[in-house]
Formats: C-alpha cells, structure tokens, sequence
C-alpha cells in the first residue's frame, strides 16, 4: 500500500453548485460572487459555480448566467456548470462557459425517479446535448449517480456502471464522475468497480465523488488514489449531497480531503487556512453550521483561542 | 490493495468510560448499566465500562465498582476499566474485573500536562500496577496517547512511539492501544508507524484507537487493516474523545466502523440495527445528538419514515 502514491491530485469543488442548490435560504447573487471567488483564492483550479437547469425545478440557481458574468477569477481557474439538456446548454454556453457538466445515473430506478427517462434514454438525451457541445469546442464532463448503490434497488450491478462509462466514453466525454449518491461504498467495492473499468478508460478521466453520511469518503478517497485516480470531487465545508437531515452528511468536505492529501504528502495546489476562511463565509451567508469536521474542529480551535486572549 | 483481507476484526467499544467521562450531564448508574447491556446486546464482546480514576478528577465515573456490580452480561463478554494507579487498580480488582486499561502519551509534552510525570517516569509508575495485575492474572491493556501527533508538540517522533511500545512489552502488558488523540493522522502515517513497529510486537497484539476530528478516522482503519492490525476501538455514536466543541467530533463511531467493515465482507460479530438502538439510547440519556455519521443518517431516515407513515 502506498508504494505509488501520485505527487498531485485535482480536487474538483461542486460547492457553489451541489451546496447551494439543496439550501432553502435565498442567497444574493453578489454573495454567491463572493463565495466562487473566496474558493477560488484557496487555490481551488476546477469549480462547478452554478446549474442551467430550469428554474420551476431549482429556483436557487435561477441566476446562474449573471454569476458566471460577475465572477473575476484567476486565468488558471476553470468553471463549469451543470447542463441537463440542449435548452439548458444554450444558456451556458451564451453564459460563455468553456465546459459544462451533464449527469445520469447508473441504476434504472433512480434515473425514472430523477429524470424520468431509462438509463439508455438518458444517453441518448445526453448525447445530442454532447454532440452540439463538442462541435463547440466545449469541455465535457459527466456525473454518474447511484454507482454504489441506489436509494431504491439497494447495490447496483458493476455490470450496470460498465455500460454507462461505454456509452459515455463512445459519445465524447472528456471526464467521468463516479458518484457515491447516497453515501453508501465501502473502499473494497471502489477497487472493485475501478478494477473492472481498467482498459475501458484511461483513469486520467476519471473522477471520484463521495459523500459522507455514514463517515466513509475518506476511506474510499484511499482506495480511489491506490487504484490510480487522480481527480476527487468535494464540496466546501460538506455543503449540500442531499442529506436526509440537519445534521447528516452530504457531499465529502473540500478540507476534511485536502487535510487527508496533503498529510500523505499529496500536494493540491490548495492553501487549507484559506479554505477555512471560504468555509466560514459559506456558513455566514447560509446561517447555519456546515457538517465538515476539519472546518467545525478548525473554527472551535479559533473560537477558543480567541476566548483564550479575552480572559488573560 | 485488499488481497488479505482479514475474516474478522475485534471492535473495542470505549464509549461507555471515554464517552461518559466526558460528559457534563449526570448519568444515573441503572442508566449506565442499561446502556452497557444495550451495547453488549449489539453483538460488541469487548467494553471498557467506567473508570477507577480519582472522583476528585471525574466525578462522573465514580460509581465505578457500582456499575460493574449491577452489569448482567453473556458471558462470553470482556469488560474492562481505565485505571491511573495502584489506588484505581485495589478499587478496580475489588470489583471484580479480570482486565484493566492502563494509559501514558509517547510525547513529552502530553505526558507532563495529562499526568505530571516524564514518559519514563509514566512507564515506571506503569510497572508497579502492571506488577501487581499480572500476579493476580489480570488482562492487561495499554492506551499510547498522542502517537501521531501531540497537540503541545506538534508530530511525534517514530522512534518515540517505538521507545514506548518497547517498554510496554518489557513490563508485560497484552495489548496496547494506540492512539490518535487529537485526530490528526493521515493513513500514510498510520501504515508507516506499523512498518517501524513490526518485529517488536505481534501485530495480533495491537489495537488502534482514532479520533474522527478531521473525518480521516476510517481511512486510517484502512491502512490499519492493510498493514495487519485486527483490533480498532471505537465508541458508541462517537460519543466522547474530548472533542474541542460542541458539534466537532472526537472518537470514531462504532456505527461508522462496523459498517464500512462488514460492507468489506470482515465479519464483527456486531448487529447494525442494535447497536442504533443503543446510539438511540445513548442520545436519550445524553440529552443530545450524538457526532456519530451512520447514527444521525439512520435515525433520521427512521423518523422520514415515520413521518411519512403518519402523513399516508
């Protein structure tokens, strides 16, 4: 273990977009600016900062065209937003985004529930968004959900997941985004499912999402990198990943991963202090506390420092 | 990665002592002794049940020799208490136990603080109760604080941690437990102190204790796993582990480990669904929501459901 480990891993925040998306508190454009542009200053290189999806489904990211134009961010850093068809595509790409990011899933069940449509309808929707897309010169990537098991049929097939990443690989996606939706893998079922698609995909595509509900996205983040991922998705102090509840755990949290990495020697570009300061700007403008550990431990830590100096 | 996988691991449920201690509220001693059953009844065989510390220091566990006396457990069920001294170990043996826990930190500086004696000077004072208990044919276990990291000192030296694993052998002791007591170690770290310490101990010998306070608890067990250990402590919910704050998690959840074990194929011997119900207990007792990720993700998909069946 551990003999190979990589020098460098992308982290790709979702954040702005998965984060705020399930919070039911209005916030300001200007204030989501703010927030894109304090991860950005953490050294974050990929973000998700908004979705083009309909606003009747998500009225929290309504604004996600005056976002992308209010943003000032450093050349190097690199936005996308989530796209769920042409109409939706349109709009991201007057938005003037370089690459949008498309989504399905690998069980049936989840994919009627979600979107309403069989898992090879799904593709075929997706590819028509795709293949306008690359004709455009845009980059693509893709999330697909429920890899490790679905909220509704329980474990998903490998068998299930290996068709959807060939029928993606086939249409063009440049990056893949495994997802771990409800929390559910263990690190031996990650070797296992990154076992299988070796060959079928260079793993420099491929990306890795975990949440945290049952305490696991670390765990599973190792057998990821020891299976030779290098792109891990994570989200700003563990916003959003719909969890059941106040309280539960969603999305893995961007400092609880880069802490890990950088501890094994793993360099990300990040400064943690930095995306401290972000996470406390997300919990200000939300009003609540975010579940990520390293962020509550790191702000009790201050808070009680500065108790400290007040009593001396 | 994962080709021996171990059929089984030893789950040592530390919440009832470190948990308790650590808690302002004043727990009943029948309510003790029905949370330690209830924990039992999940299938957990090991369990360190209270304290013989000084009163004066943790007034929460001074009905000790009470809680031991009214337990009604399988027999096939070990439990144990933390003792600091000779005084602790009369009370301890008195009671009735067959094994006690004893404790010091590999650091300097976390030994002054916790005890006021040097690292030798720890060990010294260690043999004359481990004298005794092993005349008596008592199961000796030892907790190594602060192996990873110190939080006067900053990281610890291998050959610290090497230099007190070597004189817990030399008096004797059976198992010794290392810990990360501020949850600050990364499993690159993990897998590196194990690689030093083979040869001087079997591993067979050899319990982790990690903390979750940055989430990296279970990707930790995961290089412990992977370097040969088969013993992890845990405690109920997360309960306890001196966290720094309310909401900021100290101990590794029992739930969270026994899950992503079993979710490996490593057999635990433990019942998920009971071991909620004595989380469920614990919260109850506590009077607050435990940090534990399974728990609040199960209980609150419990009470969706619930809520669910009562609006139908």
């Amino acid at each position: 273990m551990f003999d190979n480990l990589p020098n460098e891993v992308t982290v790709f925040e979702v954040g702005p977009r998965d984060g705020l998306q399930n919070e039911s508190k209005h916030i300001e454009t200007a204030d989501k600016v703010a927030l894109i542009e304090a991860v950005a200053r953490a050294g974050l290189k990929q973000i998700e900062v908004t979705s083009f999806v309909s606003p009747k489904w998500i009225p929290q990211l309504a604004d996600g065209a005056q976002v992308v134009s209010a943003l000032t961010l450093p050349a190097d850093v690199s936005i996308s937003a989530l796209v769920p068809n042409l109409k939706g595509y349109e709009a991201a790409k007057a938005s003037g985004l370089k690459q949008i990011n498309l989504f399905l899933s690998a069980s049936e069940a989840h994919s009627k529930k979600n979107i309403n449509k069989s898992v090879a309808e799904a593709i075929n929707t997706m590819k028509e968004v795709a293949d306008a897309a690359l004709q455009d010169g845009m980059r693509l990537r893709c999330y697909v959900s429920t890899v490790f098991a679905c909220p509704y049929e329980g474990p998903v097939s490998i068998s299930a997941v290996l068709k959807v990443v060939e029928g993606l690989v086939a249409i063009g996606v440049h990056e893949i985004s495994l997802g771990d939706t409800i929390g559910a893998a263990n690190p031996l079922q990650v070797k296992q499912v990154l076992d299988a698609l070796r060959g079928l995909i260079s793993f420099e595509r491929l990306a890795l999402h975990f949440h945290d509900t049952r305490g696991t996205a670390l765990a599973n983040v190792v057998a990821g990198i020891e299976s030779g991922v290098t792109i891990f998705d994570s989200s700003l102090g563990g916003l959003g990943g719909c969890p059941y509840a106040p309280g539960a755990s969603g999305n893995l949290a961007t400092e609880d991963l880069v802490y890990m990495l950088h501890g094994m020697g793993i360099r990300t570009g990040i400064d943690l202090s930095s995306l401290v300061e972000a996470g406390a700007l997300a919990q200000k403008l939300l009003g609540k506390e975010l579940p990520g550990r390293y962020l509550r431990a790191e702000l009790a830590a201050r808070a009680k420092a500065c108790a400290k100096v007040g009593a001396e």
